[in-house]
């Protein structure tokens, strides 16, 4: 649940993002721009904002924004119908990003995600995105990332993205966000 | 065919131009953009620098430049083997950029090609793409395009790019580039 203020709020911070990183949006796009919580309820903890750019049958672009140490939960994109699932790369476009995928454990991780929820995290092989560099996800691929202290924009390119059949290692996570109204 | 000290020229006024719209690119992109003449010679009046951020089995990022009225001449994306052909969009950053496809011809062109190849032209609609604009273009569409006076940057969001199988209006267009080395 996330109160139509903070929404507003967290959409006007992101903007601000945005356009620090020099992308213009068009004002249907800024005026869409998608806020989740991942149903949480503590969005400025676990949450991410998304601009959709297009997303047809075949591909998908979008830009990501993270608020400062903003964790995006785990979660993976499975296989969907013929399709062998999404296969993404992010690009980072402003600030830095950790971004976890399994491997070799990090000793020391950069970002941790809320202490509480910490039992449903598994992929901790670190990688570190500064503008310009990027990292592509095969599908399947448990993932989770967080921003840095100073927030962070991040260009998503990949295959047909289907929100709704990303599978979160947190039980309590839903995507569908609800938003307050009063 | 193109000169050494002409690619490298055009290469470096590119990497203004992505500079000029924000975009960080790493040390072994910058070094590695493409300048293309399209074998005409011309690459001034006809060609396209790009930088290629990934292009996987399933999807392709490109960042294209274009300097002040350069036109990329006009092509199609055909099936290849399995694939229906390369579905391509085509997202304004920064300049203008006039984009011709089959439709409905427009009375005044606000770009022209170069008269002597104008015969090899014939999409005539047009669509102007400004900053946060977009176009997609599904396969097996003959498309053209120029930047205006300012020159262009464009991001390119597609699935697997094969540029080898581009089929060019232009029967002089090849998509090897001739470096001469003195």
């Amino acid at each position: 649940m996330i109160t139509k203020q903070e929404y507003e709020e967290i959409k006007k911070e992101s903007l601000k993002y945005i356009d620090q990183a020099g992308i213009v949006l068009t004002k249907h796009e800024a005026n869409h721009l998608e806020v989740t919580d991942f149903g949480l309820g503590r969005v400025r903890e676990m949450g991410l904002q998304l601009v959709v750019y297009m997303n047809t049958e075949r591909c998908c672009a979008k830009e990501l924004v993270l608020l400062p140490r903003q964790t995006c939960p785990q979660h993976l994109h499975p296989p969907v119908g013929n399709s062998e699932g999404k296969e993404e790369t992010f690009r980072c476009r402003q600030g830095t990003v950790y971004l976890y995928v399994p491997g070799p454990k990090v000793e020391q991780p950069q970002a941790l995600p809320p202490e509480d929820r910490k039992q449903y995290y598994t992929a901790w092989h670190e990688i570190v995105l500064k503008p310009g560099d990027q990292y592509t996800l095969l599908p399947n691929t448990p993932h989770w990332f967080q921003s840095g202290d100073e927030g962070a924009v991040v260009s998503e390119f990949s295959t047909k993205s289907t929100d709704e059949h990303d599978i979160f290692t947190d039980p309590d996570i839903t995507r569908i966000v609800e938003i307050q109204e009063s």
